[in-house]
């Protein structure tokens, strides 16, 4: 940018460096998707094909920024988990976030066609806003998760419930909500079975557990992995030790005497190989019980 | 959000809202734009196709956001001024800046093929970041779209001449860099004339400025406010009461006892009527001296 | 600071610039005054060697931080006006705030004996808390000072009327509390007046108004500057070209090559002159009006 | 505070509330303590009365802010350690950054007498800045304490050296100065035993290693924890629980119905007792090692 004697007003440009070694998740939500999937015809409750381009758009950020560990995504609504050592925009909130938040956007209006192929996309378009929040412990970012998972649950099973009402039983709106008030979940599941013959437990997984995108391992099945580590699957460095290197190469970028160790030939060699066999998945399972972390070290470290 | 005994990570999320009573300039970045438009064959040293692109997406973003006063374009980037007592989002800074940098690249995807009809846009797709900075007075706001101008400038007048030794005069990029290594406006503007016969003065206002995005009204010409403000024209309240009046608003959002006093029924259609004349518009113009906005006292108030 | 394997904690730390060309109010606010003036024998509704006390702090912290240019107190509270352009400590939160706080805190337990000579000052403490906030344009920082001194006036005049009853009406707190619930300004008055001959009117300023300290210039009669500047009077530059001077000024001290225009001898030799006479003054005087600020131009500029 | 017209300035406060579930460091130093210290006649190159002073002066902070948990302190600098849970404030940074500093200021003028009874305090008297940082880790918040004693370390080896150059070495402050350029350790040490017959392991453990200033457990030897904890040693809830609850405790303010668990009185009794029984104590010892904080569980949990 030119010098001039205009340049003093880039002073007043305020630093926003995340807090280093805390996890950061940013979370996307749709504006005004009421009006905007009314207009567009959106299936209620659910429109596969919508949460199929919201999972598509999701997992182009997951496959194009490796320090995204992992997303977790429903509705409307994608939260991106950025791993504790990220260094990526040197965590600049406002990089990190409007990155995340225009190549999500970018994607949905591209890929639209695919999925809605005889929807034609017409203004006001579709757009997402985003936010940072930090987790300072990995408990804390595995509840926000479960957080994210049993809102999931309560409200597709409210909408289920809801919709059925009016869709099938003729209710309208006003009526269906009334009927709603007050009940809890097990009033709801026997409405649906009672009046409509529908078991909540056989809808499809997707719309009850949301959507969870990260890399899996093919040769190397996670189970193994705590028995016999083999060359194939991720070693990541002891959690501490990882996130002293990502200072200090961040410093060392600074001040380039005091540089970091390099990894061997080897180490690269190997890491390059497990990178080419990682393969960004699209899972939808429950993210709350502990299984599925041990099952997958690699994402969150120990 | 559904309550749960998860729902505590919501308390890890901090308030972002900006200082009250300020300008807010939010600023785009195309990212990665030297491969995208290398990929995707933009001309040089300026592609009127781009530009008229980026200043349709900033159009439709002023169009849509009342709160945007003015933008700025040049290159790949832009600048969105939000008026003083702007309360959008109750001024969250990520709400702002992300909420615009996806409204821009939706309109960006979306408007490509209008533009660039006979070219495919390909993956990786163009993204925008973006930030917020404030400018507590309205001269530092004046001397920040004057830096963005007189960057402007440099950069126009020292790629015109880059890219004319290269496309016809022959240089290779790394001959033309060192060719003008250490020039002087006076000397790119000598060699343009003297070994390509252009005169820079002539080239076209929209490469050479910029443009400026912002409401015109029609009926009644600027230059006549100050002697004889009609009903039409916009009748600014002193900034001092606006800002306290907006605060006030936001205030009684909460408190509703308070609430400011209501326009009068006459003053509410006289807006209207106002707005319905303004158009939002698309200039090349000059925003360094006085001039400018001096004859547009409605956008940035005295 | 040592350079060490640890030496990375030190890039946690956040930067926290205050946004430039805003006054900065820093406010202090005494900690668990009610306690600690009922254990030390204060007078009620207002002891006046204790607000001395308070002003002498006060008066020290204006003295010895020349950006320090006005400050009110009224009772355990003291907000310290910064100058716009205040370079100090890099405008840093932390640093300010606390220095602050310190230099005040210090005093007080310093000067104690000097104000109560015949009160040993027990634990716990006398301490402080303080905090920094902005304020973008210059009415703003009038209504916060306005804001300050009503909420004065407002609290003096319920305090005088509540300890009479008490102390002279016989009143216990528990009555004097229900007497007072729901009466306006008026009514306080009244009951000052026809039940205890007090005019509050003749109450001392001190205790209306708070107390304002600020720089006075001997010589040069505040109301001629206006009509004709003499050498002696402050003559602040413009206040947009003092901005850019001050950013200047802390751009130059990284990049040295840049340096502004410095003063000539005479204009040092005059402003050696000038603060010489400037002496810092205490005064309980209305802020609320335009007047005193008018009179006193060279504390806030025009 | 009182409502009126001016009241919205109150809107431009920012909320500075600190990201839950970090350890909280909030450091200290002495503000021109160089100058101050040469004026006070304070021996070189350390100064024992005025250490236990500084000592004597952190002690107060933990001893009134229980949830200071540990201070470590060198020359004229101090850091306290806040619990992870801390809700203090509700973890606004100026409050409890300004709430320490102020506490220990008045210590250090009010005791000052009492240290340095022959020494008349005079202006301008000594005063401390501070400043906030987070740590998100207990490894984090280790290193950094690590990092002050290596530092310290560093400083009093240097100091020492320096200092016995010029008292009884008769060296100039310029000549010492030149002597230590470049030296390792290992040099010091050297100059130390041979030129002056000091072995610098046996000086002061206060001066090489620092203050560190803790609660200390009468009745039940910290070593005896892990194998049998007694009813009389702190029994820390699992740290994820304890924040979780310190999180609840703080919204169960805002919305009282969702109240925690109540502590049994049972409960509460031995927590009383234990508290009775714990110590404020000052040792100088060495926290580097995992030693010290094995024995000492209670202070960061595990």
């Amino acid at each position: 940018m030119a010098n001039s004697q205009y340049g003093y007003v880039k002073s007043f440009e305020t630093p926003d460096r995340l807090l280093p070694n805390t996890w950061i998740v940013i979370r996307l939500d749709g504006r005004g998707f009421h009006k905007f999937t009314a207009r567009h015809g959106f299936e209620k409750p659910n429109d596969k094909r919508a949460l199929d381009l919201m999972n598509a758009c999701a997992e182009a950020v997951v496959t194009d920024l490796p320090d995204v560990i992992f997303a977790y995504g429903v509705s409307d609504e994608y939260s991106f988990v950025l791993k504790r050592e990220c260094e990526l925009f040197e965590r600049r909130e406002s990089k990190l976030v409007t990155t995340i938040v225009s190549h999500f956007t970018a994607h949905y209006i591209y890929l639209w066609p695919q999925y809605f192929p005889s929807t034609t996309l017409t203004m006001p378009l579709p757009t997402f806003d985003g936010r940072a929040v930090l987790y300072p412990s990995t408990e804390n970012l595995r509840d926000y998760l479960s957080w994210r998972q049993v809102d999931a649950h309560i409200n597709n099973l409210y909408n289920t419930t809801f919709w059925m009402l009016i869709l099938r039983g003729g209710r309208t709106e006003k009526e269906a909500e009334r009927e709603l008030q007050g009940t809890v979940s097990g009033d709801k599941n026997e409405i649906l079975f009672s009046q409509f013959g529908i078991n909540y437990n056989n809808e499809p997984e997707i719309f009850k557990k949301g959507s969870c995108i990260y890399r899996e391992y093919e040769t190397s099945p996670p189970t193994v992995d705590a028995v016999e580590p083999s060359n194939d699957v991720p070693e990541p460095l002891p959690k501490s030790a990882a996130t002293k290197k990502a200072i200090l190469a961040r410093k060392s970028a600074i001040a380039p005497k005091a540089a970091p160790k390099e990894l061997s030939k080897s180490q690269l060699a190997r890491q390059r190989k497990r990178e080419m066999k990682a393969k960004v998945v699209v899972r939808y399972v429950d993210i709350i019980k502990d299984e599925f972390w041990e099952q997958r070290t690699w994402i969150l470290g120990n």
